[in-house]
């Protein structure tokens, strides 16, 4: 038996001329591996056909629309990740997932290699190559696009002269990547960021200008985890469609960045996100009731932190599997209802309410019936202010 | 002359009755002292009267907005501060300059002590105490309604039985707090974190749901500092009162929170911030574009510390001072333009530009003139891989 | 039947004193509770009947060695504990488990309060009451010194009038809290911080300037658990005895140290933690073999909040339990042998091995057999580089 | 005139041989030199007649000693640097003064590269490279060893070809780099962990199991820089130069570390470093005497930071200028005097005096004149422990 590679297929002109590409290149026998992580567009029959018309010797579909929801939207929820502030990790969250099964394809089938149609000079082909490794460290990764010389020019001609059974008669001018946790695009004009982004630009979201009525939702967290909407359990893989849907009707979770990449650049992005900045925002909201203050705070380092090492490619490691361990322990009380109005490309808590609720009533109210001690703030403050206080007395004798 | 106390006077009820009440429990004279840090509202010259009217041996009043902008707003913007991501520290900015002027009022007059009309259970009170230990460690601070049992009923009563001249015919359900920088609201039904915020409560903002044309505002940034709109300098306190009119118009900078006090309790508060959240967002913007990426990533965690630490009433402590330096430091380069569209409750970059930029579009473009050479990457993942292939070595024999 | 207090009983003076005098302040009847964490001295037994001379209505000694040193030492081992990177938490670690126990006491005896005889200027009586209102929330603290003016002068003269069984004759100018973890000494020529210790206050350690041979000791840990002693298995509280005896008598463990009190002062304490510091020692360089770089990193930000969260009396506090979460689970490959050389103060790493070190002899070696790649340097190093290269040419423009 | 190369010049084999092979692999005139960062050893006229008979059509020596002192060494102290908590950085610190010596003197006789003698697989090669990016980010950088297959074989076989002046006749098993810092050795059998280094191994330090007087040395530090040795004012070098000699001679500063190398792999290394452990455990202890308890708390996370950047050959980069910035800001205070003792492998401070110290005698006393006012406790702690009781309530009811 021959060699074998196992080769993340979209499905596009990239992916489906690499097939017959690396098997030139490298006299290995392909295998095309097509992931379903909500990404839609086509039907996955089709790009598994078309895998074996344009030469795979084996063209293999998962559906992993659920694992993605569960053990990659979750744990990126319960850290309300957002790296540099702004951006949902929509690729970055799908890339360890796929690496994953393209290894466990591999070992399966016996392959030696890998093979990705990314670019030399994203971060997605960091974070595949860096799963590979931390999931099957003997694994050999190929990047056809970057190492096999295959330009975009090299891969039509390609097409052409095989008869490959792709439609690229108008190129789309835009560059795009998408799955159930959000939609990345760029295009030429965006790479000058004075320029704004055009309506067209956008598919999960509608024009948030446009005058609607509000919507409504009430979203149920169990331990972190989204469980139901308006009082419905649903899976978090229906939750996430269900929001993407009514979330992106009024625009929300539109996102315009300029963000540094892993390989020591700057680029200009631009995301849609219509679910997860909705989550994010319920989620945290959630987080502030029901978590101590030292808790919020120390975890906001972590979240950063986690969503560095995401967006680095970092999934496997061991450090993002420690802060794993913290995060989780964090949201055994982060359960109840927020209540969300989409509206005007916003997502906006209105109403939040929990029985693990820290928020004590009879502390907090001016009323009558207010619990709170107020002989104990002196006693307090003198403490809280006796470091400044030998300070300034110090910098007054100096 | 007998001992005096200076008075941080508001012109309300608590305040002015606090004059006489300070005076009757300690037999200090009284200076009242009102600082217009952009709170609006009443003339200052009636303020400055009705203290008088009500005892004051002195009334003083001080214009400190330009102080207030360029010297507590400038740093919380360079820092982007928002507590616990979402309050831009309205009300704790301006405790610590009223504090300052309360002390140097109080060591030029003579006094031995200054006063305050906060409540024992919130923030502010440790924000006034905490600023004066810093700056004056010798003076004593006095919470009328908190050291001296007077409560509200009871100023109700002394104001008149002293016929004090203050209008508290029908009392506000509100407790509200305000200055140029944002407005915050505390009411009974908000005390309840399930029951939404009702339309009337909001003063700098316009319902974000009425449909209205978009505006656009371009901010130019110095070294951090906001210096122009649409290219005509202004002052930083008259770029703030602009930004509140326009990006209030369109419902920009409304927030509805649970937030942990200092206290150790958790409060539900509602704060509407349009220029200020208009100016972080531009200005956060302006630094993805020429900051680095680990400058960008480390000064995240020193603004959660600064935000903490002002919330705190640290504003004059060590800390905070030397966080100043790091954040001074790394502003020298973020200076440029930014266009915010403001519409619908929300204020979007559409633009960005720098002299100072660090975005490449030579290394960024997937144009031909691109000149990232993608061969470097290779070697680079190897490397950036190299931890987690070890480790899943070890793991594996394991 | 009369409300109940249980006391933190310790046998000498103050607690001793104070069984009759929180009667008299409180009506309550005095339960005596007296926790074995390794302090040494006095028989228990002795302390337990002197607890009933002195007027309590019941007397209780708990033997807590074993699970202080498998619940209080090992988390905080496996966090490599120093506060402000010196003091092993002697006193910070024993205060939440006697805390434990009183308050245990109290509900199982339907006591309402909890008492113990710390002063109102140190860090203890914080531990023990932020301890006992994380476990039983509704008992009430008393510190008779703090609250009800038991001074020593007092103290004395009640000891004599009710005759009690002290003996005070010649009281010891140290001030002294010690448990198997270690001991700390305050006394009142170390107040001036530019005096040197002196030989006669140490106990646990002997003077490290003698001549002596070297001792050298083989710790085996599991997952960051000391097990075994040069081979023979123990259980920690064993090692930790075992460690006290033969790193004491090489003088390893001396701390001499000005440290921030959690109420806002600095203090100069003198403490010696043999066992502890050698433990430790071991412990992180075990890590630095088997854990990741980033791991590493991020952990030592993590210990050192754990120790400020377990110095400041917060050990039963939400974050504290997920850092544990966090630390944990960086313990999984925190296993193998570490080879202590004990002399003159130092206990030092000579050796360290491990079936889960991460270091790659192949990779690391110098000799033939190098399995490194050097030429996939050049491109790591010129990715690492770009960003201070982008920003030089941004800077030589501007 | 021909294209020019300036190579960073030690006076041994390796760059002694890359003259030559530099010329002959790239065509360029080979400019030699070598800047003494006080790494003793050979004379350095010899070394630069040296350059000059190997063939380098110039040959420079630069005295960089204080300049080393004063703009390295004194920022890596303000920061109490040790990566990963052990190593002073010796080698990284020198790097980017080596680099900026290169980068200068190739744009001063225009040269359009710099090579250095370093291997591939290790931190040097990061570390002169991407200083040279930092600074003069259009040079090349060249590596004979790395990227011209100079190898020491070839190396030897060319020397011996060309007669070089070299004296390879019996090569050291040890791989040394050292200057005034400290002093780093690898050698074949210290790559098994687990193999006790060696008295031969050092040379900076004797045996601190040798019976000894101790020593005591008073350093003064002003605003964090060391200004003299008990009492007399010297440069930093001089001090530093002091220090080595007295706490090597009592074996001071040894480490024996495994440690992680930024290219991904851990390696065993043992330094030397008498000078440098003796200054930053002095330093460390005055900043305990004179910065407030959270600057300390925070420079904690700063240092490990810092020495991070400057371990991964960042320190021309905006971070790290950045918190230089912070660190510098933090050391306003910091002056005053430690009394060090040193005595077998040990540098302990017996005593720590400051006109600016923040301790408080007054306040820190148990003995009458104390003015720390107890009462002030209980409010503290009852707000301190507010969280912690009402988490534990929530917990009960759930």
């Amino acid at each position: 038996m021959a060699d074998r590679v196992v080769l993340a297929y979209s499905g596009g002109l990239d992916t489906s001329v690499g097939i017959g590409w690396l098997r030139d290149a490298t006299g290995k026998e392909v295998v095309a591996l097509a992931v379903d992580v909500g990404q839609g567009g086509e039907d996955l029959d089709a790009i598994r056909q078309r895998a074996l018309d344009c030469g795979a010797v084996e063209s293999i579909v998962v559906d992993a629309k659920d694992e993605y929801a569960d053990e990659y939207i979750v744990p990126a929820l319960k850290a309300n990740a957002l790296y540099q502030k702004r951006y949902p990790l929509v690729s970055a969250l799908s890339r360890p997932l796929i690496a994953k099964h393209l290894a466990l394809t591999a070992k399966q089938l016996g392959a030696d290699s890998v093979a990705h149609g990314c670019t030399g000079k994203g971060n997605d082909q960091v974070r595949f190559e860096a799963a590979v490794a931390a999931i099957a460290p003997d694994l050999r990764s190929v990047a056809p696009v970057r190492d096999l010389a295959l330009t975009r020019d090299k891969a039509i001609a390609y097409a052409e002269q095989h008869a490959l059974p792709i439609q690229q008669s108008q190129r789309s001018p835009y560059s795009i990547d998408q799955n159930v946790w959000g939609r990345a695009v760029e295009t030429g004009f965006l790479e000058d960021p004075w320029n704004a982004p055009t309506e067209d630009l956008y598919a999960y979201t509608q024009d948030p200008a446009v005058q609607r009525d509000a919507d409504e939702v009430t979203i149920t967290f169990e331990r972190g985890v989204p469980v139901a909407l308006d009082g419905q359990r649903f899976s978090v893989l229906r939750i996430v469609q269900e929001l993407n849907a009514v979330a992106g009707k009024h625009g929300v979770g539109r996102i315009d960045v300029v963000e540094d990449r892993l390989v020591g650049i700057k680029s200009r992005e631009v995301y849609e996100a219509p679910a997860a900045i909705a989550l994010i925002t319920a989620h945290e909201e959630l987080e502030r009731l029901t978590l101590e203050r030292d808790v919020n705070r120390y975890k906001r380092g972590v979240e950063s932190e986690w969503a560095d090492l995401v967006y680095d490619g970092l999934w496997f490691g061991g450090l993002k599997r420690s802060l794993d361990a913290f995060v989780d322990h964090t949201q055994q009380h982060v359960s109840g209802d927020v209540r969300l109005q989409l509206l005007g490309g916003r997502a906006t808590v209105t109403g939040r309410r929990s029985e693990q609720s820290l928020y004590d009533f009879d502390l907090a109210t001016y009323d009558t019936g207010d619990t709170f001690d107020q002989s104990l703030s002196k006693g307090f403050i003198e403490l809280w202010s006796l470091p400044s206080k030998i300070s300034a007395r110090r910098d007054a004798a100096n």
